[in-house]
């Protein structure tokens, strides 16, 4: 969080959240669930992505909305599992915000019928502090943390965690060669969040990733349920 | 970064580009060399500094301002150590600024003899994209990538590995268990960087870590060269 009042007065937090709720809205109405997954860099935010699109794109129509500082290097990666992938260049943003979301949704709605679409993953940009405060329309937050990060992260970055609906542990296959307690963590987010999901993962040995594509399924079911049924 | 203009119409950078050359100036009088230590949450910023500062507290004369957004934990751990650390919070913000680090230099002053210090790491907080935008007064910028966060990031995430003086490429112990192609980080870094020093290293194993002991003592000696003599 830098600078929060613009030139003009204007609560930037306040407007970002006005321009998020309209996002959600326009998702609504195409009958589409987001999920907002952010982390910090190299935590695995995108090989979960490809193992995702790869398991449940043929049970859900699924696009992406891949925020990167500068490259295209995780949208190509993405557009590679066979789901059209829409790239966002923040520049020199540290997140992903409300208005370039609905950027993304424009382009969306030019290329493609947005209506055909379950569900849609924003990937932000590596990050564990900014994202976690500038909501983009998602129905749900998924933050990773990496076991390599450390028992203390949830306390040194609460508000990722207490914003969480779910917690992913990632890179489990590294436990035995580092002396992190799995507990500890998930005692240090539960004193903030006592009800995020919580699954330890691991996107090489795939320990884990049935619970996490569960949940997401889950999700969409329950957003789908709240949405108002359009009548075609 | 967000947002660089506040209400007034300063130019926040420019504003805080002033504020550390004046934080460098005072390190200057002195006699004191700053290093600017940074990186992702969780790529071992703090153990690095716990080995440093017990490898040549004997050596060197060393401080600590140590920015964390919440809580003590780091401060904690390197007072440990047997040096002065000032804590920072710095609170919603995510990443120390010239402003919050001459708040630690007067705590400094208050509380020591600053004089005698030849020494002071500024850890910042955990975050690869803000702490490189925002001088604080350092001689030289410090940052880690752990091994674990892939041989992308240094083009994802440019202004920090086209800032930094030298590269610290840590977990250097957790290789073998990684598909991680350490040349391939350094080819990166490279494009952006033809002049970093990079470092790889692991502070479990000790591997690499005379090589960072020598070049910040060598950090030390050539800002000591460059500073005005004091005569008492």
């Amino acid at each position: 969080m830098h600078q929060v009042i613009d030139m003009a007065g204007v609560d930037l937090l306040q407007a970002n959240q006005a321009g998020a709720d309209r996002n959600r809205a326009q998702f609504d109405r195409w009958g589409m669930t987001c999920l907002n997954v952010m982390s910090s860099p190299g935590a695995g935010k995108t090989v979960l992505l490809e193992k995702t699109l790869e398991a449940l794109r043929d049970h859900l129509k699924i696009a992406v909305i891949e925020g990167d500082m500068t490259t295209q290097l995780d949208a190509e990666r993405l557009r590679r599992c066979g789901v059209p992938v829409i790239a966002i260049n923040t520049g020199r943003s540290c997140h992903l915000d409300a208005h370039m979301v609905a950027g993304g949704m424009h382009q969306l709605e030019r290329e493609h019928s947005p209506e055909q679409f379950d569900l849609v993953f924003v990937e932000n940009v590596g990050n564990l502090v900014c994202p976690a405060e500038f909501e983009v329309g998602e129905h749900a937050k998924v933050a990773l943390l990496s076991l390599t990060e450390g028992e203390d992260k949830p306390l040194k970055y609460p508000v990722m965690f207490r914003e969480a609906d779910c917690l992913l542990v990632s890179k489990l296959d590294l436990a035995p060669y580092l002396e992190v307690d799995l507990g500890q963590i998930e005692a240090n987010v539960r004193q903030l969040n006592p009800n995020a999901s919580i699954i330890p993962l691991s996107a090489k040995s795939g320990e884990g990733l049935e619970l996490w594509f569960e949940w997401v399924q889950q999700q969409v079911r329950r957003v789908r349920s709240q949405q108002p049924q359009v009548v075609l």
